[in-house]
């Protein structure tokens, strides 16, 4: 991690937040950090490092991304565990019980004040502030276009994944339909729609409060963990994203009419 | 007002925030306040009093109605001649050039800055409080009904207008539906569904941001001004309206089986 990151410290890091392009990134899952007062939840050591914390490789190809786009990106700073920032306070999914097959102890028996002070902690501000950066450049003039960086299990429930890239919308396809055209034209990664999750699946909450409501075109992008295991291989994807979302950026300003 | 009213101070006001009931009542268009560092936006008197600096009647309206429903109400404190905060900060309507036939002369030049100062003093705390309310509830296990309360001019560029009750939804109809049906059989108001304006005119903005992501059910009320003029008939408006607003709620938990 950077020198100045601050895992587990404040409930949303903005790096870049003066850079100039039109793209919003953001990384819900980018932390495994289990921080005070709420602590480790009761797992292990391995069971911290791994998918079900947190999104690994989803922040390294962010933040690579983010200086490609010359884009801001915002960070969640707490494990996932903690609170699911892309979901709302009463999703079962926003403080899980269990996640994949592993029961998470620290979450088994919240009252509703425990609820309300990790949604007040954590979900409040980070949407926010999230909030506050679009709105900032919708009221300089410019109409942000909001990318959310997420990293999927090579392996779920014991079956392969042979899906890389996931391209996933909430209301308004049209961007997402052209990642989707860019990344299969220009790439070798087996890119699909809504695959391996899908707005049915309650995943898209940051794009439905934070794009939507602003008609702002938005995509989820998920890739395959393995493929971003290090940070040369978070790099190398970012150089191979960037030209594919460039490209389906400027495909929707031409079918709309406006400057890319 | 109240003794203890905030309009011009606060870009918010939020009463019995700690009532149990499960409406929340939002009012944006309560104040004609034209605090500094705005000012008057080089209106007359007059034109500050009338419906293009507020919903006249609205706030009054909306009181009562929080009363009767044992809700929370977050009312605005300035003119939506600043800011209109039921309009994202791009839009032309949010800090308007002209309403209906009156030139806004402080508006007419706003730089991207000064744009960008009132969504930042208005706009986003507003909707940041708004959404802490809301989502407070939801952690402690409630969710909520969001009630927008306005009121709309009985002659619009001259034309006279015969709805009294206007019930306009967002994405989801539900609760409009039912508001109308009761509407319809326990009152004489000439009620209508999406009139005088819908969410196709861009008014139903912040049950977009604040109802639709959460998925609650929804609606804007908007009455014709001339028939909430002052306090008796504001209080007689909630009366009338408290038992149709129930019977649609519970409507709405007898076709979703939740408890009402």
């Amino acid at each position: 991690m950077a020198a100045d990151d601050k895992r587990g410290e404040t409930p949303i890091q903005i790096e870049g937040a003066e850079r100039a392009g039109r793209c919003v990134l953001v990384c819900e899952h980018a932390s495994n950090a289990l921080p005070e007062p709420w602590g480790d939840l009761g797992l292990s050591g391995a069971q911290r490092a791994a998918h079900i914390a947190w999104d690994p490789g989803a922040l390294g190809l962010a933040r690579a991304l983010a200086m490609q786009l010359d884009a801001p990106l915002a960070s969640a700073c707490q494990s996932r565990l903690i609170y699911d920032l892309n979901r709302p306070p009463h999703h079962s999914g926003a403080m899980p019980t269990r996640s994949e097959t592993t029961d998470i102890p620290g979450n088994q028996a919240l009252s509703a004040q425990d609820r309300l002070a990790r949604t007040v902690a954590l979900y409040l501000p980070f949407h926010a502030q999230l909030r506050a950066l679009i709105a900032r450049k919708l009221a300089r003039g410019t109409q942000p276009v909001l990318i959310t960086v997420h990293s999927f299990t090579p392996v779920y429930f014991g079956q392969p994944r042979s899906v890389e890239l996931g391209v996933i919308h909430d209301a308004d396809p049209a961007l997402a339909q052209g990642v989707l055209q860019e990344a299969q034209t220009q790439t070798n990664l087996d890119t699909r729609l809504n695959d391996p999750y899908s707005a049915a699946d309650g995943v898209t909450h940051t794009l439905a409060l934070q794009a939507t409501p602003m008609g702002l075109p938005h995509v989820m992008l998920e890739l395959r963990n393995d493929l971003i295991a290090d940070e040369d291989a978070q790099i190398a994807m970012a150089a191979t994203l960037a030209p594919v979302l460039r490209a389906a950026i400027a495909r929707l300003s031409q079918q709309t009419g406006e400057a890319a």
